[in-house]
């Protein structure tokens, strides 16, 4: 899917949601424990719910590859019903890889090739040619980590060299060599509130995929004021918000409710900002 | 498996050599694809002829996951051979993973749990939280990403701050706030020389996972002159130079000559350093 499409489909449908779909059998209701593979049918009922509310869906592996093959298989059959029944929502795989050169090739097979979702989340510490191989495949993104919402973000991606040039800033800039905004996003977190204005002078173009809104405690007012650009640029995730919203057998209307609450806040922000 | 055990392994076998099982379809002999699991079958093949002379494997789960559910099975294969065949050999996953809190948790259940392999390669970049759920595991290992072997590691991780303390050099400092010697190694490159001192500096006791020696070009007699210390505390890979040494019949035979041929110049470098 490419920058000039998703940008339709966020005016189209008046939101830039993505919806995380972090399923975890402990979190999930009962009632899908009956059926066949429940990690799947939960996602089903949750798409399903949402789909008119969101532009984007983020599966996060961690959660289906703790089940094994059998989390794989859940993985697979989510991937498939989102390509076939939802053509025009982005699917990104949060996986967050990166390797050598000629590991990174086969990570892009997998996630590009084997799965075909359309956009996939990498780590940028081993450099460029853990990156690059990931550029190659057209219509596809890389969405690579920049400041992320956790608190160990703090850690080293605020390292500061002798100029004052912070880590996630070296990120933003040099992977601007390897890549271009159309076909790489950078990950800031909803937690990271001003520092979207240093974000946005390094890269005023790109997609920024914004998890923390939410669970986490980031304000989706802020990250707008000071993130989002004339072509919206921003994807902001919810995920544990939406999903486990409730866990009752009504629990895909409640996820679809809290879906458009923010769909509807969404739609207020890109009427501020001119875009509607 | 613990440290103790680790050392007393590589003197026993007078060997600190891991072979990655970085196991390609493109370039695996035609011989092993007339049986079920080719990529299972090679592993096999591979293993049974360098067990002798070596104290780890190091799976990448690059190269399964590539073939989605059937990869993964291959994978899941191997580590349950070894684990039957080879119970004192150290199984490392090359995974590097890495995510906020609650999914490192999901990773980390992935596999310590679910694949039940002694260690993991994981990524600094999104810091403290990202890495301790893996270390809650007794008689496992997290094998965090330092100094890389790839060019691509000067990108970032020689990034160096106000008081000349490079990226890398922090990730060593700050994280042994987190984990041990007896729960955390390092991943550095064989490709990195002297700067092997600058790393013993900082973690002196630590056990390094050294890739790079072989089809990445660096210098084994080298990397034991700056790196070894009175435990060895080393583990140094080899893939691509012993698991394709050939690509005939014999393949497995040739593979055990190339890691015997390691093991000899590893047992001269640890009577030299009075380990044996």
């Amino acid at each position: 899917m490419d920058r000039h499409f998703l940008f339709e489909q966020i005016k189209q449908r008046q939101t830039f949601l993505c919806v995380g779909l972090d399923s975890d059998p402990k979190k999930m209701p009962q009632c899908v424990f009956d059926l066949h593979d429940p990690v799947f049918e939960f996602n089903r009922a949750i798409i399903d719910a949402t789909a008119p509310y969101c532009v984007a869906y983020k599966p996060n592996l961690a959660f289906y590859e703790a089940f094994g093959l059998k989390g794989m298989e859940s993985f697979v059959k989510t991937v498939d019903y989102l390509k076939e029944r939802y053509p025009h929502h982005l699917i990104i795989a949060d996986a967050k890889r990166g390797d050598i050169g000629n590991t990174s090739e086969m990570y892009a097979r997998t996630f590009f090739e084997e799965y075909d979702v359309d956009a996939l989340t990498v780590a940028p510490y081993m450099g460029e040619d853990s990156v690059t191989p990931f550029l190659q495949y057209d219509g596809h993104w890389v969405v690579l980590l920049a400041l992320t919402s956790n608190k160990g973000a703090h850690d080293f991606q605020l390292m500061e060299d002798a100029n004052g040039e912070r880590l996630f800033e070296k990120v933003l800039r040099q992977s601007q060599q390897w890549g271009t905004e159309e076909n790489m996003m950078y990950v800031v977190g909803a937690t990271q509130g001003r520092m979207f204005e240093d974000v946005r002078r390094i890269a005023p173009r790109h997609f920024l995929l914004v998890p923390g809104v939410g669970a986490q405690g980031g304000s989706l007012e802020e990250v707008c004021r000071y993130g989002m650009n004339d072509e919206c640029g921003l994807l902001v995730n919810s995920s544990r918000g939406i999903i486990y919203a409730s866990s009752d057998d009504h629990f895909a209307e409640i996820a679809g409710n809290k879906a458009r609450e923010l769909q509807q806040q969404m739609a207020e922000q890109l009427k501020q900002h001119g875009i509607l």
